[in-house]
C-alpha cells in the first residue's frame, strides 16, 4: 500500500479519513487496535462477535466515558472505562465477560496518544478477566471530542439464587462501604486544575473480585451500589428512592482519606458527593454485617458499616454532635467531566 | 423539588450539570429518557438490566453514530443509531433483541431536540422488535459534540445451523445485493451542502426481516455484510480479504437509482464507495441464488445479482465494455461523519 497514513515515526496524527471506512481506517484498525485487542472472536473480522454464554441469566451494561484529562493520576481513560463498565456489571452480582468498546477519536490526537489508551484498555481488559467482543471508532473533527470518548457495553454472567436490586433492600439492613470515598474526583479535579496533592490518586479499581467473595459466601446481599457520579450522596438518595424506603447514615463511620477531607475541606466540596470508581455502596441481612464486614476488610481495612435502611422514606445523615441533615440529590454541577 | 434544571417551557438547553449525576441528571432522566424508554428491565432504575436469554447463541455488536447533520431526509442519528446496530447484529445472522443506548450530549442542545432524538430512538427499537435494556448519558462543554453522539450496543439471538462470517464463503458463491446503493452518503452529503436532490432519501432501514426470510428458507447464506462506510467497495474488499477468496463484479449489475447516479457524477462521486443503511450483501452458494433473489426481490425490486466469488484472491470490477479494473478499499477521506 503507497499512501500510508500511519508512518512509522512517532508524529503520526489521527486525520478524518481514519474514520471514512477506507484503506486509513483498515491500516489504524491493524496497525493499533488488532495488535492490542486480539482474539478469537476478534480475528474473525465480522460485523459483531458471536458468542457462545452457557447460561441464561445475564447483565447488560452500558458507559460512556467522557473524562478530562484522559490521563489522571492512577489511571487513565481506557482503563476507567474498561473497570468502570466492568463494575457496572458486577453491581448487577454479575460476572462481567464480554465487552464492546466503541471510540469516538478527535482529528489530530497523537495516534502514539491512541497507542497508549488502547493498550490501557487491553491490559485493563485481561487484568478484569473481560474479552473484547466487538468495537467501532469513529473520527470527529478537531475540536469535537477533546481527544476521545470512550462507550463501552458489557455482558456478564449472574450467580443464581441472588436477586441483587434496589427493590429487594429491607428495612433493618446494614449498610457498607467498600473503602475510603471521593479519591477518584479528588485526584481528576487536582490533575484538572494542577493542585499538587500529595499522594492522592483515584480509587479506580475492579470491584468483582469483592462481590465474588461475598457471593461465594452465600451472604444476604440484597443490593450492590458502585459510587461514582454523585459520589455516595447519590447512590444512597437513589437505592433508598427507588427501593421505596429510607436510610439512617452515621457521619463519621463514612471512611474518608485525611487527603481528601483536607482537600475537600479547602475547595468547599462534601466527600459525600464526589465520585469514586472503584468503592461500592454493599446493603446486606444484619445478620451477614459481620461476614460481609470482614471480606471487605480483606482488601480494603477502610470498609465500614455506614449505617441502615429505615421504614421512614428519607435519608438522614446524623452528625457526631447528634444533629441530624436529610440527604438530597446534589445540586448543580459537582465536578463535570470526571467519568 | 424547587431548583427545575428543565423547565416545562420550549426554551430549555443542556446543562453541565444534566451531566454531573445529582438532581438535574435525575430529572433529565425522568422528563425525558424514562418516559420515552419505560419499559420493565429499564424500571428496576440498576446498574444494569438482568436478561433472562433463553439460548446459548448470541451475536453482541457495537456502534458510535457521529453524523452530522443529526437530522437528514430519511431520518435522524436516533433511528440511524438503533437500526444501524440491530442491522450489525442481522449480518450475524442473529435476531436482535436487547439494545444499550449511550449518549454525549452538548451543553446547549436544545431539550427540544433532544426529546425529538429519544422519541425517534424509541420508536425505532419499537419497530425494530428490540428492548432498551440500559442506558447512559453524558454533557461536554458547548462547542464539543455537535449536538449529540450515541453509542449503542446490541445483544441477538443466533439461528442455529448457521456459520455466517466471512470464512465461510467459497468458490462459485453467488453474490447479491438487496437494493440500489449509496442513497443515504448522498442524501446525508446533500443535506450537509444544502444541495436539492429531488426525491433522494436515506435508505435507512431494517435489514433482520429479510435476513430472517433468507434463513426461514433454510438457504446456504455463507456471509452477509451491511454496506455502511466505505460502501459497496468496502464490504466486498473486506469480506474478500478475510475470506481469502477473491470476487468478479459486473459493473452494469450493480443497482444505482438515476439520482444517486447523476449526483454521483456531479459531484465526482463514486457510487461503490458511497455509504448506504438498509442495504447489504449477501453471499449465498449458487444453487439458492434464485430462491434468495426471489425473496430479496419481495422487499425490494431493485435487489440483484452482481456477481460471484473467486479463487484468485482479488476484487475484479467488470465493465460493459469488457474492461477490469482491480477494487480496493476507497482512499483518504471519502464522506465524514455520514454514520
Amino acid at each position: 500500500m503507497k499512501a500510508c497514513p500511519v508512518p512509522a515515526n512517532g508524529n503520526e496524527r489521527i486525520t478524518m479519513a481514519h474514520g471514512g471506512g477506507g484503506a486509513a481506517t483498515h491500516k489504524l484498525l491493524e496497525d493499533v487496535f488488532y495488535p492490542a485487542f486480539s482474539n478469537p472472536l476478534l480475528d474473525v473480522q465480522h460485523d459483531g462477535a458471536m458468542l457462545e454464554i452457557p447460561s441464561d441469566r445475564l447483565a447488560f451494561t452500558t458507559d460512556a466515558h467522557v473524562i478530562t484529562p484522559l490521563i489522571f493520576p492512577g489511571g487513565d481513560i481506557g482503563r476507567l472505562a474498561v473497570f468502570g463498565t466492568a463494575n457496572d456489571v458486577a453491581m448487577c452480582g454479575a460476572e462481567p465477560r464480554w465487552l464492546s468498546v466503541s471510540f469516538v477519536l478527535e482529528e489530530g490526537l497523537p495516534v502514539g496518544v491512541l497507542r497508549q489508551i488502547v493498550d490501557s484498555v487491553a491490559d485493563a481488559a485481561r487484568e478484569a478477566g473481560i474479552l473484547i467482543a466487538c468495537g467501532d471508532t469513529k473520527v470527529v473533527e478537531h475540536g469535537k471530542a477533546d481527544g476521545m470518548y470512550i462507550s463501552c457495553s458489557a455482558i456478564g454472567v449472574r450467580r443464581k439464587g441472588f436477586e441483587i436490586a434496589p427493590q429487594s433492600i429491607l428495612p433493618g439492613d446494614d449498610i457498607l462501604v467498600s473503602g475510603d470515598i471521593g479519591r477518584h474526583g479528588m485526584a481528576v479535579l487536582a490533575a484538572r486544575e494542577e493542585i499538587a496533592l500529595e499522594g492522592l490518586s483515584s480509587d479506580l479499581g475492579l470491584l468483582w473480585p469483592r462481590v465474588h467473595a461475598l457471593l461465594d459466601a452465600g451472604l444476604a446481599v440484597h443490593c450492590l451500589r458502585d459510587l461514582t457520579r454523585g459520589g455516595l450522596a447519590a447512590a444512597l438518595v437513589e437505592v433508598a428512592g427507588t427501593g421505596g424506603l429510607g436510610m439512617r447514615i452515621r457521619e463519621d463511620s463514612v471512611p474518608v482519606s485525611p487527603a481528601v477531607g483536607s482537600a475537600a475541606e479547602i475547595l468547599g466540596l462534601d466527600p459525600m458527593s464526589l465520585a469514586c470508581e472503584g468503592r461500592m455502596m454493599v446493603v446486606v441481612d444484619s445478620g451477614d454485617f459481620d461476614k460481609a464486614l470482614n471480606i471487605l476488610h480483606q482488601s480494603d481495612p477502610a470498609a465500614s458499616k455506614i449505617g441502615n435502611v429505615t421504614r421512614h422514606p428519607d435519608v438522614v445523615l446524623e452528625n457526631p454532635y447528634g444533629t441530624e441533615r436529610l440527604m438530597t440529590l446534589p445540586m448543580g454541577e459537582l465536578l463535570p467531566r470526571i467519568c
